[in-house]
């Protein structure tokens, strides 16, 4: 399998930790979405990240289909180690909770500070590259504090966030929460269960790649890899 | 059942769709999402619609997490009716197709226009009523051309849109385009299997009840209800 990805992109990392909890080896191509390659955009006309070309060659577009298509065809067979629970309701609630850090943070917060801060650093300036826009980063830390809240609280109501055992819910909130982490945007202080959680999210083996990635023009908060922060 | 929607929400009509093709019945209950009632929160603390409350009064929230369960509740029994394919390929590409249809055309067109042209209508000044912007409007409207080809490309290329028998990409494209149709923004002339596509999709039984549907202040175009238009 191929997954084309960029280091800095929840629903990427989301897949990223998915295969690496499933055992599947991928080779990773990282893909500049805003350059459009005309390759790319064949693969997937929406031009966007991540895409996970599959058996037989067939490209897969999306976290979310990326997700369910790995649960069906890996998470099935993994028993206990399945990252989907086996009860309809309860699959919802996971459902819920990836849609919540994938679309929903992503939307309010981490999307627009990964542009800012990272990825306009290697766009061109045609591409909208350039100085940040302090503007879209103050509106995006506005969002930060109450998804805090939130992700503390899920964290200190259950054992995990989705379910009682760790589901995809976990994994496409501690995708998304690395990244904020990185950047050095989240005070961990006033959120014990959250940090916690994440403590336990940060030393399964699955992250480890991920707490080795490393951006041109941002290097990560001290803590980063860190797993006793 | 009980679906908290809004009649000109492309998500919302895609669950509506969804619940009358599998022949369940469900209470209509409208939801503005502005007015963020807090026992609507407490459901859904993300604020969106669709939610469905389903068995044991559990609220499902989010189009997406509403269409698997309904699938793994409904669908799975369905047999030659079901509206997911049986192949792991195949359902990738079906949910690529919902995530094109519910996420990204939603984003790139349907939301601001409903936004601007219906919702505005109804919400007070203090929560963003009032006049549209004409600037949103023709930005979304600047995206329907190129979204009506690629549909038209779709409904060429294969019998239906997502797979060769009738599927949830289908009903996906069927909620948005009908909203859109809704508002006079489709022109069809010179895109003739899209066309024909939607006037089959039209004629389906599901989709009396959102030919039927009215909102204030904004009469649909004189075909919109028009089965052969």
């Amino acid at each position: 399998m191929i997954l084309h990805h960029m280091p800095m992109s929840a629903p990427c990392r989301f897949v990223r930790l998915l295969l690496a909890e499933y055992g599947v080896e991928a080779q990773l191509h990282e893909e500049r979405p805003w350059e459009r390659r005309p390759e790319f955009l064949a693969m997937n006309p929406a031009g966007t990240i991540p895409v996970l070309v599959a058996e037989a060659g067939v490209p897969l577009s999306g976290a979310h289909p990326i997700a369910e298509y790995l649960d069906e065809t890996r998470g099935v067979m993994a028993r206990e180690r399945r990252l989907m629970p086996d009860y309809p309701l309860e699959r919802a609630e996971v459902r819920r909770l990836v849609d919540w850090f994938i679309v929903k943070l992503e939307a309010d917060v981490t999307r627009a500070l990964v542009r800012e801060r990272i990825d306009k650093l290697a766009m061109p300036a045609e591409l909208g590259g350039g100085a940040p826009d302090s503007g879209a980063m103050r509106a995006a830390r506005a969002n930060i504090r109450q998804h805090l809240r939130y992700l503390n609280w899920l964290a200190g109501t259950r054992d995990w966030l989705g379910a009682p055992s760790i589901s995809a819910a976990d994994i496409a909130a501690g995708a998304a929460v690395s990244i904020l982490d990185y950047m050095g945007e989240i005070d961990w202080s006033g959120v014990p269960q959250a940090r916690d959680w994440y403590t336990r999210m940060k030393s399964r083996p699955s992250f480890r790649p991920l707490l080795a990635d490393r951006v041109r023009g941002l290097t990560p908060v001290s803590h980063y890899a860190d797993l006793d922060f």
